[in-house]
């Protein structure tokens, strides 16, 4: 616009980047901090710059942690020759609040997607390759989304995992626990019917 | 949650203070910069840093400016003569997007309303009523919004404002432009009937 103050338009600039933040949020963002104790925005400058110099890649399943290795891999209560391979690192945080999953984890950061150019080698895939053949693994968990992009990223791994020797399963499709059939789209109802199980 | 490395949690954290950006959102941005270039980090810190150094309100105005008075009562081009009061800064840019305005404004910071206890002394009220007694004011046009809390404000300053011989004004109620009057809310319908005009 440049009718607000020049250091105001670029905090608004700088919070339109983020995901989902249209120029309206990112201006109303910015005038409340405007508004707010200015230690707020020492605050948010604080955290953004900790994230920034101590948070990096787990060097073993590429999640994200401010130790030398994650959590989880460094854990002695995980079943290390299972390995669930999500696509980006918040997957796993979902995975772990259901707290059913014991093994490890495999973080892509991506998905193959050949419209958007996105071949192997632009996600974590050569790594989890020489991870699997440098451990004792038993199961390979590939937990990637049920998309066009997911699945092909899952069928390419799988093809290459299989003859290793390792077991390569595919997390379920169906209809989401507390959706309506009526409402559920053609595919997942395909899937659902497909994967249908005895009852009990 | 705590599942997520500290410098991460509190991002998470410092994002969710922001209005409307509940936790959810909070995490998805926090790992959208955690995934983005580390520059990305420097350069929203460096805007709210220079937002919070530089950025104050206009001493006449109460406006925000990084200058030592804002545009508006810097520019030799305004009517000096009636002031727009408003309660907070936005509006301002909001009516200045319209080009229909030429004078002055006043930033109360807020509208009277006695359910969160804010007074007169809580908003910029003292300020505007010696401006007024200092310069030589026509017209107050009370921008205030047609909320209970606004309506309250503009009674209140005009009360004030009248026996100092100042025409006290206040924006039009009625049906906003492209709404439906099937729509429109009772109070607005009165409010629309009662500043009826005949047609041109």
């Amino acid at each position: 616009m440049g009718i607000y103050p020049k250091a105001i338009d670029r905090l608004i600039a700088e919070f339109s980047k983020l995901p989902g933040i249209g120029e309206k949020t990112a201006a109303r963002l910015a005038f409340h901090l405007v508004d707010a104790p200015a230690s707020d925005m020492t605050d948010l400058s604080d955290a953004l710059l900790a994230v920034r110099d101590k948070v990096h890649l787990c060097p073993e399943c590429f999640s994200v942690t401010d130790g030398e290795r994650c959590d989880i891999c460094s854990s002695a209560d995980r079943d290390r020759s299972v390995i669930c391979v999500v696509e980006n690192t918040r997957d796993i945080f979902a995975i772990e609040r259901t707290r059913e999953f014991g093994g490890l984890y495999h973080v892509l950061h991506g998905a193959i997607s050949p419209i958007e150019g996105i071949g192997p080698k632009d996600i974590k895939a050569r790594e989890l390759i020489m991870r699997l053949g440098q451990n004792d693994i038993r199961e390979v968990i590939m937990a990637t989304n049920p998309t066009p992009e997911g699945e092909a990223t899952a069928v390419y791994l799988g093809g290459l995992i299989r003859p290793m020797g390792i077991e390569v399963t595919r997390l379920a499709k169906g209809i989401p626990i507390g959706a309506d059939v009526e409402f559920a789209d053609e595919v997942t109802l395909i899937k659902a019917f497909e994967g249908r199980s005895p009852i009990a």
